[in-house]
């Protein structure tokens, strides 16, 4: 940030008083502006026992395959945005059963959320953000030519809570020196 | 936001190409501008079965008590940034032991995130953002005196785990027409 979002004039850099961390500070109208980490949401949509995925059509990434996620908007909540993403990625109306795992990547200021999610029917269909959209079998997950490790880790819990028999939520850190992946 | 942070020229609200959103767009530099909720993380600090609450020295709802908890930070994952938090509110160095409750509140584009994180010691004391912070026994929580519904809901959710004998994770929403509470 350069400006100032609210009156234009140019920003500096500097300590707010009362605060401990450098944001950006308007000297003409005073503004601070806060930049905060962004939350992705998605699901891990399973229809027959078989997990859908979609292989990117934008980048990053483009051409691996990943779970339906993407940026919370504001006025939603964080499952609904979890279903928003399934829809506009796959054409898939999903129904979340629970919160499955959130990871949180402070080198990109991201947390990826995921939710374990049921399609009541195989509804999905090639989107502009999905090239192609399948349903795997937990043998078969194309763990080569997954986008993102925070898929990657998600798809390991599923498993492994699959073959327990039983589903918790699970939190976990991604520390990574180059993105994405 | 009227001015664009990165050039400093007026901004249109618009919906830009393949969006579906009203986004702050640059005419000049074409920066889009997105505007994503926020993350509020915090703890349930417990001391020989005692939860520690802060009495707020600052607005919103000064003088009311709540648990400990702020703004996420960039560069933080959500477990540090609930610790960080506590420090800055009550003084106390607590460990997470696990997520607890996570509330969307989509009017205010806001995620609340609580941990139940245990003190070694009962180390704790007044601060700049609480002028009183003391244990309560689980009868005598202030009910009428909370600062905020989530935080409220997340003490009903503990109380009633703790009666099972087992915390589980707990997701819900709050819709509110007014803030705070």
């Amino acid at each position: 940030m350069r400006y100032c979002p609210k009156c234009g004039h140019q920003v500096s850099m500097e300590i707010p008083e009362g605060d401990n961390r450098q944001r950006a500070v308007c000297p003409q109208c005073h503004h601070i502006d806060y930049d905060n980490p962004r939350l992705i949401t998605g699901t891990i949509p399973l229809f027959d026992g078989k997990i859908l995925l979609c292989k990117r059509n934008i980048e990053p990434r483009i051409g691996y395959w990943t779970l339906p996620a993407g940026f919370m908007e504001n006025q939603e909540t964080t499952s609904e945005g979890a279903l928003r993403e399934t829809v506009e990625e796959c054409g898939s109306n999903a129904i979340c059963k629970q919160a499955f795992s959130m990871i949180s990547i402070p080198k990109i200021n991201q947390i990826h959320l995921f939710y374990i999610a049921e399609l009541p029917q195989p509804d999905f269909h090639a989107t502009e953000e999905s090239s192609e959209v399948a349903l795997f079998a937990l043998d078969d997950i194309p763990w080569e030519d997954l986008a993102f490790s925070s898929v990657e880790m998600t798809l390991r819990l599923f498993i492994e809570d699959h073959s327990k028999g039983s589903y918790g939520f699970h939190e976990d850190t991604i520390r990574i020196n180059s993105i994405p992946r």
